[in-house]
């Protein structure tokens, strides 16, 4: 059984193992003596010679994908690396985890360093976007695909989500549960999550018939940070004598510091004051009261930009794809009242 | 300026970049083209002659350890692996993250990858230790590093935590604070922490002067599983009129399960029940009762067990070595009385 024209996924599917590792235990390294044994049983079963598809690389690969992320201990980038190990691991490719730093200057530094050659792709999500970082992955030396906005404008494989009109969906789901003062606790608005649903607070009081209880901006992302600002912001509510029977938090862990700072004042979740969060967390999830969160769909992003990642460095696709994953309102505890435990004799 | 015995560390420092950058842009990959200039450059400045040194590398470095876990997404993973990439970074090399599957036989085959050269070590934490595995590590074709128990009686570097110690820590806290009646919530006993767990809570039963409630195991170590093994275990000790005033829970995730299941009843925490976990995880840190928790400091686990393969891959140190992470309790609302809320008008 032989053929002049076999080709490598024939290979592979002949000897039964991916294509991945077909490549790799044909041109590459990493593949263990088994593998290398088996795949060159197969391609010399069918005839395959290995240097007409060899050609067709375009260098030595490695059969890795970096993620980089500014803090890989963020539930969020926990719950989108989980998924990008799932989608690449089975077609061959482990994932490199890689650190973006905090600043422009350092996220721009890793992109470039891709020259080195030590993965086939990236996925990468900054916490800032501006020219120089798009002016790095336009001409970075391997495929990335940027998870954050669209960028398909640039020739850039992208994928966002709506945080804004997240922010919408849960002012939305207040109103309809009948609260009529709600506040927005953000965080810092020089960051991307920051502004984009800073402006989905602001679009939503213009278009809803509510009193907006104002802003209040946390110095970070965190649940400290969120218990400090949520007594700002239900303080300056208090003495204007308009207080708050909601709040919007623009993230879970604030949304935690916002029900700590309400406990703190006496005050019940949700009966005296409604909080919503955002990302859906596992933290949110088991929290008591549970959380009423706006999930973003870290996990499915995450999926996506393996996907794309995945099309890019294996099938060759055009660049400049763009997918968006909608935003989705999850309604627990900690904005709709619940029904009264029963009392039984410790 | 120019030195007939000038070694790799002296070009490293003239060229102002990390001794894996230096090796790497000499006789690896993964050097940028600026990087391996710059170091040539200092190379030839010192007269230094690479396969001087070159010889002593027996093979190809990748400048890669991987940390392999059976759950990627587990806090007390992400932990360990924030703490393995802020060690391992600084010294050029790259964290690779795998999965052991779930299956002892899943775990060896990942090891015996480890011929196929991707990474210079591996750090890896298994769900279970046996001596197919302890063979795997044994042969493996470059370090590695086991987070679990000791393996320095087969010369293999391991850092191991004292669990059972954390759940005495945790009784002796309980009966401190006045609790008499202590049941005990576990995880599945085929795994190694439920093993040790329940070792841990046996001994206590019988070194202390207090009614032990018993043990309920839950099917998995989730809120979830817990939830539901707490209820079977409060039910009991009420059927059999000696009610529980406090609950260990084998980690933080069952504690959570715990204190939803003693709300549920209308039991408050820690008012009528005490509840400790264990992990110290972020979850349990920011839970409403904040929940006391034994840390078996996972972060630290991750420090020194990163410390540890670069000992091996990078100063070719002995085998064998072994440090253990002593457990610590740190106590939070959920087993001491808090003052109670003020009340404003909301």
């Amino acid at each position: 059984m032989t053929s002049p024209r076999a080709t490598l996924v024939q290979v592979a599917r002949h000897a039964g193992v991916s294509l991945a590792s077909t490549s790799r235990a044909l041109h590459g390294t990493g593949a263990s003596p088994a593998m290398v044994e088996r795949v060159r049983a197969a391609a010399a079963e069918l005839g395959y010679r290995p240097h007409e598809t060899g050609r067709s690389l375009r260098m030595r690969r490695t059969f890795q994908v970096a993620f980089a992320v500014a803090d890989i201990g963020n539930p969020v980038y926990v719950e989108m690396l989980t998924a990008i190990h799932a989608v690449l691991s089975p077609h061959g490719y482990r994932v490199v985890v890689m650190s973006t730093g905090d600043t422009v200057a350092s996220t721009v530094d890793l992109v470039r360093s891709l020259e080195g050659g030590f993965v086939d792709g990236m996925i990468i999500s900054p916490l800032r976007v501006d020219d120089a970082f798009v002016a790095a992955v336009e001409e970075a030396a391997v495929p990335v695909v940027v998870i954050g906005r669209s960028l398909a404008a640039h020739g850039i494989d992208s994928v966002s989500t709506d945080s804004a009109g997240g922010i919408a969906q849960a002012v939305d789901h207040l109103l309809a549960v009948g609260r009529r003062r709600i506040g927005f606790l953000n965080g810092p608005l020089d960051t991307t999550p920051g502004e984009a649903r800073q402006r989905g607070f602001d679009a939503a009081t213009r278009a809803a018939a509510f009193t907006a209880g104002g802003t209040e901006v946390a110095d970070d992302f965190t649940v400290t940070a969120g218990l400090a600002a949520a007594h700002r912001l239900l303080d300056r509510a208090h003495d204007a004598r308009t207080p708050l029977d909601a709040v919007v938090a623009a993230n879970d862990l604030l949304a935690i510091g916002a029900i700590r700072a309400a406990g703190e004042r006496g005050l019940s979740v949700p009966g005296d004051l409604a909080v919503t969060g955002m990302d859906d967390t596992d933290i949110g999830r088991v929290y008591q009261p549970s959380l009423t969160s706006v999930s973003l769909g870290s996990g499915r992003r995450g999926h996506l930009a393996a996907e794309l990642v995945l099309g890019l460095v294996d099938d060759g696709e055009e660049r400049g794809r763009y997918v968006t994953v909608g935003p989705e309102l999850i309604v627990r505890e900690s904005s709709t009242p619940t029904p009264a435990p029963r009392k039984e004799d410790a």
